[in-house]
């Protein structure tokens, strides 16, 4: 008999229960939080999340990649708003390539029902954990509204509660585990413009929106009910930062300076702006992911990225789908499935960490340089002529199942050729001249590097 | 009233409590285990470290300098024992430069004797801590033989328990805390060589012994005695790991493979090697190290360094050589006098553990390769002619009490202009030709970098 503990009910949590029940396991659920389906949860921000191709990929396999993809709002394209009023669309493909937005309880809510159907799992929400033995192993956990106390020894424990994870920092305290935590010096908060009273968008729909403004940003997704989802990242402290902006007139002086078009479009800004403190965010690197056959990290608790590529959910979810293979190649041999399991995932993450603090900086700074969009330019000119053999990271991030580390191999290829490309022809070569397909020919041959 | 609780009674507590008490701080200590004076502590390697300037000054500021040099064992250079049985003599300096060393039990006997003895000071051995609230601030202990708990409120809390900082972990949970653990992949056990019968030493004294083996290491530290105290570095894993010597026989023949110049210098070899599970060494990157004006990180709880160029503890008595300049800067501004502290210590400190895993790396790989040990021998070289002119990044950080920040950036123009001169002149070039000596002014006068 397998007895599994899941700690944590969010996207991930769901989702690797699904396919431990499906496998036959008893599966118990702890999660810190009330049953949002019940009470919302003021705690958590209401946020937007992007599916893309291996997130879709995962929901496939528990039968949930239509239902989802009816849920959310496709977006085609990124709708630039410039300092200067105007508006520039970069589509993500010239083949309708599409993201998918969706609120994060929308599609936690469509997990839980599925995994709650299932002959073998139970749902326990409001239940904080106060003890973990890694162990035996076994866990307590305290109802948050009753005081009572559950333990509970299970076969294995999987850890799925997040990047500020209970069960890792158990992991943490154990001799000789790599870990770090770092934080970026901007959060970001929540708020929604609303369809018009027509039930139309105010925003161009099928397009996820981007003010970017160094620093600052503001970020808007499609809701497939046509009202957009926004975040707000700004500085924690400083000038033009959460801690600078105290009262409603601040902040509308600060909106009217810094995002003019968007002031008028929030109903009750202040309202909704001062409701909550800003959230953090923050990347989370550590080894090993499990202790032994017992424990396991999984998602955002092994490995939390910043949002830059919109990857973190898409990731987590591509950890339930690597996971499976590896049940089903190591069957009850948990050591191996566990190692195997951390052997497949973790270069990847590691990479792709990086690569999230790397292109936050990107998103801030290089969208306004000139020769960084002349070679983005000319990567998607080579892209849409010749799309098998020529893919951005981006692309092979966000429409292709390829693994990150495996993505990263291609680009750092594809960066040395383009940077030998511009320095010989500049950026308006002609890229259709056969000897340019001669060169990605042997390019995608790795004949050159 | 100032009531300040130090959690830690170790090398940095100890002195901490020594500054807080002479301006008239009422200072509780708490220490998690029993006091080594009374009852031999088996669960703590008994190792050496090496005082050099920095520490020694440090001392030297609450009278104990002479007291700890005449305990200490000096060490005026390295002795090389080679793979081929050949042993190679390097002097740290050309001007009778030298390391002390010491046993840190000898060097925590002495702190703590003399803090005891001060009017205000109490030490509580033995006392777990096991509840803390930053906020109020208060702590609670558990008396590790009896149970019995103390729950304590003072004005503010230092935490100077160590690299696995139990305050630290504290901090870790707050919002915006920067942290990084990262193990290094060997460990190591120490090992003791009698003096001889007739009261010499069996290796030479006056020098540290090293005999590199890649990734494996033996480091004898000389005592007052004649004794010489080993640390035995190995892989965790592996072939010739510590994980791979499980016998009395196997540990014979590695010996006799590796270290045979050694092997029967060590009796007891089994029983020494074998009483104890060897010892992990990690690097501690956090920031920030205060919460507030309430606590305050100092030592290796805020900064855990490899012992590679021999710097933890002179670098955690540095710490404190600083927070009394703060202390005597901003008075009862506390959160002004923890804020000048990390923005004086931090960047050093961050540098110090980026510089210790490189040169660790060093230490394993470098030595045998010859051009790396040609050009020690040119900085050497330099150094003994035109002492104030040049020093290596080795005697900045050992024998002078400059910042290791500003050590860094003299090292980094030092660096570029020994490439260049490496790269135009050789090896060989003639250090006292004028042109030499005038470049080195020029170089020392920032003109050339």
């Amino acid at each position: 008999m397998n007895r599994s503990l899941v700690i944590g009910g969010g996207l991930v949590g769901s989702l690797i229960a699904i396919h431990l029940a499906r496998r036959g396991h008893e599966v118990d659920i702890f999660e810190r939080h009330p049953d949002f389906r019940i009470e919302a949860d003021t705690k958590r921000p209401a946020l937007n999340l992007t599916l893309c191709e291996r997130g879709l990929r995962a929901l496939g396999e528990v039968g949930l990649r239509e239902r989802v993809e009816a849920l959310a709002a496709p977006a085609h394209g990124r709708s630039i708003h410039g300092e200067d009023g105007f508006t520039a669309y970069q589509p993500y493909g010239a083949h309708g390539e599409a993201i998918h937005s969706i609120a994060r309880s929308e599609l936690n809510e469509t997990l839980i029902n599925l995994a709650e159907g299932l002959p073998g799992i139970a749902f326990h929400f409001g239940q904080k954990c106060t003890h973990l033995d890694l162990a035996t192993p076994s866990a307590r956990f305290e109802d948050v509204r009753t005081g009572a106390i559950t333990e509970i020894k299970p076969d294995r424990i999987f850890g799925a509660d997040g990047a500020y994870s209970t069960v890792r920092l158990h992991l943490q305290k154990l001799e000789r585990f790599n870990y770090s935590q770092q934080y970026l010096s901007q959060g970001y908060k929540s708020l929604k413009i609303p369809a018009r009273a027509d039930g139309m968008p105010v925003l161009e729909s099928g397009s996820l929106h981007v003010w970017p403004r160094g620093q600052r940003m503001l970020i808007g997704f499609p809701n497939r009910n046509a009202s957009v989802s926004l975040s707000l990242l700004l500085p924690f402290d400083g000038a033009h930062s959460f801690a600078s902006l105290t009262t409603a007139d601040e902040l509308r002086s600060f909106f009217h300076a810094w995002f003019p078009d968007v002031a008028e479009l929030i109903p009750g800004l202040a309202e909704q702006f001062f409701a909550r403190p800003p959230n953090s965010l923050l990347t989370v690197r550590c080894a090993p992911w499990s202790y032994e056959d017992k424990v396991l990290l999984v998602g955002d608790a092994a490995h939390a990225i910043l949002p830059s590529y919109g990857q973190g959910a898409n990731a987590g979810f591509d950890d339930c789908s690597v996971f499976v293979q590896c049940m089903d190649e190591y069957g009850d041999d948990w050591r191996s499935v566990f190692r195997a399991f951390e052997a497949r995932r973790r270069p990847s993450m590691d990479y792709m960490a990086d690569l999230c603090v790397e292109h936050f900086v990107e998103l801030c700074e290089l969208v306004a340089d000139p020769n960084f969009l002349k070679r983005k330019e000319l990567e998607r000119r080579l892209n849409d002529l010749y799309p098998d053999l020529y893919q951005s990271l981006y692309t092979m991030v966000t429409f292709t199942t390829t693994p990150y580390i495996e993505a990263m191999r291609i680009e750092h290829r594809q960066r040395k050729f383009m940077d030998r490309l511009i320095a010989d022809e500049g950026y308006d070569l002609d890229v259709e001249s056969p000897r340019i397909k001669e060169l990605l020919l042997r390019l995608s041959h790795e004949e050159i590097a």
